[in-house]
């Protein structure tokens, strides 16, 4: 069985969000898979999509700091920086965390490790909402 | 329907560079597919595959900068450097970067947002011909 | 056909690890696949999965150095810091390195390139014996 489904994801404020529930929310087909996988795909170059530690929140500000700090908004060698000086770090941001996810689905579940999370990077200031292609496979 | 090929890339120079012509070109039976997803596999371990924004190439400079910076090449405590400075940086950027990803298709198309291509990191000074394992799968 | 299971891989100590054997011994059922995907995904947050150069275990040290340089233990400035020295880094390379990796299988075998291993990234000084979910799909 195949399912593919565009989901949009709200407006969420610069740094790491976890959005497991976001995600399962808009994708009730997960409980009609028994063994599968699940795809999801960021259409976004300035934000990133990932797993993390889904409990803490100084995990969450932590990895923004880090970042932040291997790619510095408005560094003086930068290029590109049309859209402002959080663009090109943005761009650095996603090509390190990467924009897509597999997942495996078992017994209708999303099969994460209990400290697992899925994990947005909002890498502008201003990102606004966010598209995702969700794609489901299984039996 | 399984479909898995082997594909070659041509020499490309140090840098990233947008391959998403380059890889469509050789993968017509895209379009037989309604629904499904394509998973692309860079097989070596000094070059890297990933999404990035297409459109302006002062991107691609600022991330070879960037990860020039990160990794350096011949950095005093690399230990191997069989093949030169750019040997052991290479491996740290496919590792960062990663050598594989999965794209979505939709009515036999490649689902990417407006501002992404696949793109290809190569990480030596002569890389040479690379090699990508193309497997797509979908109804 | 779809098989999925839970491997369990043995304790490494903190570095890069290649288990491609390790994977593959646990995984007989490769064999029956004339063409598919094996997704591998590490149910933690704090050891990574990927690929790397299978034959010289100075890139692995070297990797080692790197990330450390990168994420230093113990930074002044991490507040995550509940499991000691090594706790944020731990999360801080494995969002940078990835949790799951997709594989081509082709006539029964993983289609790797000759240098490419898969590789674990312990980043915990005692990460224990780690869970993968394997997800084999293919005909």
């Amino acid at each position: 069985m195949w399912i593919q489904k565009q989901l949009t994801l709200k407006c969420h404020p610069r740094g790491f969000h976890i959005i497991t529930d976001e995600i399962e929310r808009q994708l009730p087909e997960l409980r009609q898979i028994r063994t599968g996988l699940l795809h999801l795909f960021l259409q976004h170059t300035s934000a990133s999509l990932g797993i993390n530690e889904n409990a803490d929140p100084t995990v969450r500000a932590d990895l923004e700091e880090h970042f932040n700090r291997s790619a510095p908004d408005g560094a003086c060698w930068y290029q590109h920086d049309y859209e402002g000086d959080d663009d090109m770090p943005a761009h650095i941001k996603c090509s390190t965390l990467g924009c897509q996810i597999t997942i495996p689905i078992s017994s209708g579940l999303l099969a994460l490790g209990t400290w697992q999370g899925i994990c947005l990077g909002e890498h502008r200031d201003q990102g606004g909402a966010r598209r995702v292609i969700a794609t489901i496979h299984g039996e």
